[in-house]
């Protein structure tokens, strides 16, 4: 038996063996070491690279890449939202692409083109819904945030047959959703409590095409800004009955000779104490309103048209940043005083800037640039080396999570 | 030479060879699958455990437990601060224990003790600096949230060789931390830009015992709360000059007959809109106070002597917890109608509560039941079955990282 078993027993040299076992505690090793320091998700976030409809992956506290992930599909108007544990990043691009992305294992873990033309999109309180908003066809598709399933499609239609744009798409407090219809000039709540059933309450005639919006930083305010008539629509999510109200009837593009290089967003829009500051539109001016009655206070001159007006974290500072041909550089306005501090000039084609959450640096893409400068907002120095990206359009750091209406 | 060298060859059967290399594998692949799902860090926290000097890790989108942490010293008076990216949790004991606690890899990755009886703690703009308030020896020290080396030490000497306890330490933008001594009646705000020099503001006579303090949420205004006379001491930190202010003259512990179960918390008061809701000291009341003037708009009759009184993030709802032989209970007022719309009875001793970072949920501890009970902030119905606890006496979730003096 033994010869037998001797005979059918094949044999390799030592060396071969101790070969093979290296290479393998090598393997082990390498698994360890790579995954030996886990990484937290609390200072992360995405700069957008627009042409190459890419992303970085980047650490706020260390100023640095961590990865790219690409395929992304055309980036030319993104916007980000991020899921409550701030693992995942849902990139809303202007093709109808919904991509979720990986921030711990930096890859795109899912993508779907979800419409032909979309503008943007939001996620649910509790983290569960994405809801994005199509130019095309009109409508808001809401998605699982998980495996980016489709829960619910609302079509935006506001007379047989006939659909709208969706724009100011956000989340509000109480599992909604929020919107306006551009080519109907209306305002629609969504409740998402039961996603399979949304309900739906309308608000029309809110004024002529409306082309973005806002919330307040509590979820109370919706304000839409309308394209085709001054003044501003208000909705109180705290007094649904009382319906829109027309606010700020001055405000909006009242001298048509007047060339407005670029509409500015909303989004940005800084509640700040008892003000809310706001871009003019096509004027070098930022307008100051009381949030009281919402009347105006008082115009900061500022040097070009404003784009984003963003207050720091803390309020005490409002940035600008500007359309063509001033979109190079930046204004800091001091918010006690309401007058601009200083000027910052910090390259070509400043398009974005993202504070930190407790708002003690920002960071500004620089589009023509290809770079991202992050100062330090206490000395307006330079606060680390400059980081490079392609074309970078958008920044968006993960602490959105954590609030609402981003 | 070829006979030779296979002289000098060693053999092995290759069946134990196999063996050798799927224990490898079996290795490598367990490291893999045990790291394979890497943890973020938004949507974690912490529960203390009062008795045990421990700390729960959980997960508030799954509503569990993670890891139990244990040795925290103790735990009769803890809070707790998070690192910017969320990894790290520190907790402040009794016991002038300083805790730092890995939410990645469920350990308690340092402690010291820093003192002989210390009260709270905070955590830097930056989130370089943690800073520890003590009563013995009365004083803050600033450690590294590194590596919790001490990098400055602030004595709270008033008068030549007397020290008075320090309370109410908050963080404040600009890399400054704000604190007020029980003893001397001074609130000192120390800039810490360069920590190993601090540079500190003093205001004296400010009011006799101050015995804790809050800051609002913008980082602004600093308000202590006074023992030993009436009214609250207001400093605002855009306005140092101006010195520090005594509002709400009529606040305090008026009527000496009246028993005081427990000094309310001022870090709970909530900061609704237009009004800061505060609790009556002694009495079954709610203070509805003008923050534009700071004067008495309105009082609101509840069941018991308030404790906390905390805003929903999206400042709709404000929770009550109450002193003995009340605290059993929990009131919900209506931040518009500024009424109590309802009355939740949990449990035993509902000592603390923490919302989630958007508000649809509320965690509170039943210290007696041994519970952590969740309630969906919409139904006012629980939202998850109950999670046991020792003792639990705080929640903390680690979205207070992004927030200005938590």
């Amino acid at each position: 038996m033994a010869s037998t078993n001797e005979q059918a027993v094949r044999w390799l040299p030592v060396d071969k063996i101790m070969k093979t076992v290296y290479f393998l505690l090598l393997i082990a090793l390498s698994i360890t070491l790579t995954q030996a320091e886990p990484r937290a998700t609390g200072d992360l976030g995405l700069i957008i690279e627009r042409e190459d409809g890419a992303a970085l992956i980047i650490n706020t506290t260390e100023h640095r890449q961590l990865a790219e992930i690409k395929g992304l599909g055309d980036l030319s108007h993104a916007s980000v939202v991020f899921s409550r544990d701030q693992r995942y990043a849902y990139v809303f691009g202007r093709d109808g692409g919904l991509n979720k992305i990986d921030l711990l294992l930096d890859k795109l873990d899912q993508r779907i083109v979800q419409a032909g033309n979309s503008i943007g999109g939001a996620i649910s309180q509790d983290g569960k819904l994405v809801a994005v908003s199509n130019y095309e066809p009109g409508g808001v598709k809401v998605f699982a945030a998980d495996t980016l399933a489709l829960v619910a499609d609302i079509p935006a239609e506001y007379a047989p047959g006939k659909r709208s744009k969706v724009v100011g798409l956000v989340d509000a407090p109480g599992q909604k959703f929020v919107f306006s219809l551009f080519d109907a000039g209306e305002i629609w709540l969504a409740d998402l409590h039961d996603p399979h059933k949304p309900t739906i309450e309308k608000f029309k005639n809110i004024g002529k095409q409306p082309y973005d919006a806002l919330i307040s930083r509590d979820g109370r305010h919706y304000i839409a800004g309308l394209f085709g008539e001054s003044g501003l629509a208000l909705l109180d999510l705290w007094d649904t009955a009382k319906g829109v109200q027309r606010i700020l009837l001055d405000y909006g593009k009242n001298d048509d000779k007047l060339p407005v290089y670029k509409m500015p967003h909303l989004e940005g829009w800084a509640m700040a104490g008892d003000w809310l500051f706001a871009p003019a539109i096509g004027k070098h001016e930022v307008l100051v309103i009381n949030q009281r009655d919402w009347t105006l206070h008082k115009t900061i001159p500022v040097i070009g048209q404003p784009v984003f007006v963003m207050a720091r974290p803390d309020a005490r500072q409002i940035w600008v940043n500007f359309a063509l041909p001033n979109n190079g550089r930046l204004q800091v306005i001091d918010a006690k005083e309401l007058v601009v501090k200083q000027t910052l000039n910090p390259g070509k084609a400043a398009l974005h800037m993202e504070f930190t959450p407790r708002g003690e640096q920002v960071w500004v893409a620089l589009r023509d640039d290809h770079q991202v400068v992050i100062y330090d907002t206490a000395t307006l120095q330079e606060a680390a080396p400059r980081l490079p990206a392609k074309h970078p359009n958008g920044i968006f750091f993960s602490s959105r999570a954590h609030k609402i209406g981003f």
